[in-house]
């Protein structure tokens, strides 16, 4: 057992102070894990737009000084009392939502959207007690996401941690806690292109590229990218995106753009961009008769989706999904397998990589747009 | 073979010669059928909502004079070139709908909205020519859906005739060519609710008591049926439907009312009556994370479909279906088997019947709201 079981560990963790002002790597004390929870040491975190949004919090109701960071990977350092399904040393990807393997979410084949512990962007303190475990001169530090993966140390629910085979890089693994599942879930487990068919995916960010990761593993022979940026179908190629359309480069509306270019539409859309306009183009690209668009992007929440009703009518499916289906604990360590198999190609997603303690550079290189996947090395 | 192959046949048909007025039997001339048709000896028609909705022509493009009618049985009188899956004297089911059984829908596994033969209420004609094949006094009358049964005998794109167990009572039978399989396909082929399990049906009507028919057959344990005329109720009891909820009773929103009853909403839900508020409260009173909503009704041309996109983003799916998803040549004969073997009881959905003489009967019945549905005896 290691020393540190059941004791404060002082650590180094990136603390935001105020929105959008560049982190701050400072010591902070890492309270021991109460029941039901366990103590994480993070040792690869990655970047991903929903950090950087809470950061900016525009909008968002703001709640510093936070640690973010939900995209990681780790080794369990100790668990608190009632945990079976974790022990220390295990290496575990720690996830933004979670499955607490009770709810009637859990209990279902087909939701993931576990009841106790869904995201919940406000939060800023464990669930169990309504306090932060995190703390520095006396003072709580807010959680992010129930992760707070930018310390070295970090609590989470044991809910939202998924036991992951010790042979994989936890380097490159990290990615699979949040954006890649997400687009390659929503491909795989919810549009299921068939092999042959055509598929649209609605922006080119790390989720839509991870979207068209998953068309080109089920082997949709069409799979066609669309992005304002022109210069990311260079990049998009090697995730099989092998036709790009921008909607600037059309008059007409591009899910009639679509529809001339496939006879009719295609067989199926992955929205990841979040935008109402490019959720209804989305839907009203897919063929009649039995096209599927599935919504993945995270809209304004003032945005209405409106559509003629015969879009309906005329035999096409619209559906939601939320971190691409995936029950976090059942089903991420199947997908790292995929990863080891070489299946699923993560490699091609990490862009770059810094120390932790140059963390601020991730986020540089996320706000001009350079990069998929940034890694923290968080020992550095 | 009949006298008759080949012949002009000189019969009685109730001709619409306005909108809005009482058909009136008269002699018309049926010309043989040309390549790819098939003329039927009708026997049982029913009267639709469909029907009295083009008669009215509100709203519609009128075209008169015109013999209506679509939902029927009868026997194939002759059969033109080319025609192989149709013999004289085989029992049959007109559908208003086709299946040409070349193109990529008739090919899909999935659609059944045949590019070639799918449902066109404008057309008065005959596809193959532009021809109409009923004629008085040297005059055309218009076709109507491509079936236009309110006639003893009728040509019919073979398309668009099932031929099924000559066992089977045509009396009964005529009812599955449009409505019973609309509403009994929705639920059984599209919502496909689990045994156990909850569903709401909007709309009583024939459709929806089809609908409720399929999730009473389905195992589905709380089929809520949702109507504005609360004595529907005592009747949908005999269709499966369990509870009612009457949104005139309410001042809560329909699916707010819904998700209290049902601990979060619906595991599926079936829109059958074509209103626009009717359609967005059966998106959103299913249930997050695996609800299932079914669109059948036919709205307004101008109505826009809107909802918040974080309804579809909780896991939820919306879809619409087209004459429940059948393919009228293919699956037709099957749902008669159901109907013979006593899965699927069509009897109770038959409360009227009038002789031909007596058709503009049939419609008064609708109109009052009196009938589910109405035979009318051809032969008398």
């Amino acid at each position: 057992m290691s020393a540190t079981v059941g004791q404060i560990i002082k650590c180094r963790a990136a603390i935001a102070w105020e929105a959008g002002k560049p982190l701050v790597i400072e010591e902070v004390e890492v309270a021991p894990p109460k029941a039901g929870e366990v103590r994480l040491k993070i040792l690869y975190t990655s970047l991903c737009h929903t950090d950087v949004y809470f950061w900016e919090a525009k909008g968002q109701t703001p709640l510093f000084p936070r640690i973010f960071g939900h995209e990681a990977s780790g080794i369990v350092e100790s668990i608190g009392e009632g945990v079976t399904h974790l022990q220390p040393g295990d290496h575990a990807l720690p996830v933004f939502t979670g499955e607490c393997g009770e709810c009637v979410h859990c209990k279902s084949e087909e939701s993931n959207m576990c009841e106790l512990l869904r995201i919940n962007t406000d939060r800023g303190v464990m669930i169990n007690d309504g306090q932060s475990r995190f703390s520095k001169n006396g003072k709580p530090i807010y959680h992010f996401l129930g992760t707070s993966t930018f310390s070295e140390y970090t609590v989470v629910h044991a809910g939202c941690v998924a036991k992951i085979n010790p042979a994989a890089p936890l380097d490159k693994s990290c990615v699979l806690s949040c954006g890649i599942c997400t687009g390659f879930g929503a491909t795989v487990n919810v549009a299921k292109p068939k092999p042959g068919s055509s598929i649209a995916i609605f922006g080119l960010g790390a989720v839509g590229l991870a979207a068209a990761e998953g068309a080109r593993v089920s082997g949709a022979s069409r799979i066609i990218g669309i992005d304002l940026v022109s210069s990311r179908f260079e990049e998009a190629k090697k995730f099989g995106v092998n036709e790009f359309v921008n909607p600037k480069d059309h008059d007409k509306p591009i899910q009639q753009v679509i529809a001339e270019m496939t006879n009719g539409g295609v067989d199926r859309a992955v929205e990841c961009t979040g935008s109402i306009q490019a959720m209804v183009s989305a839907f009203e690209c897919v063929h009649d008769g039995w096209g599927l668009a599935v919504l993945v992007g995270v809209p304004n929440k003032d945005d209405a989706f409106k559509t003629a009703p015969i879009n309906f009518l005329n035999e096409r499916t619209l559906k939601g999904t939320f971190y691409g289906n995936y029950k976090p604990r059942t089903d991420l360590p199947a997908v790292v397998e995929k990863y080891m198999s070489g299946e699923l190609e993560v490699d091609k997603f990490i862009t770059h990589s810094v120390p932790f303690s140059e963390i601020n550079k991730a986020f540089e290189y996320m706000l001009k747009g350079q990069s998929i996947r940034c890694i923290i090395r968080m020992q550095e």
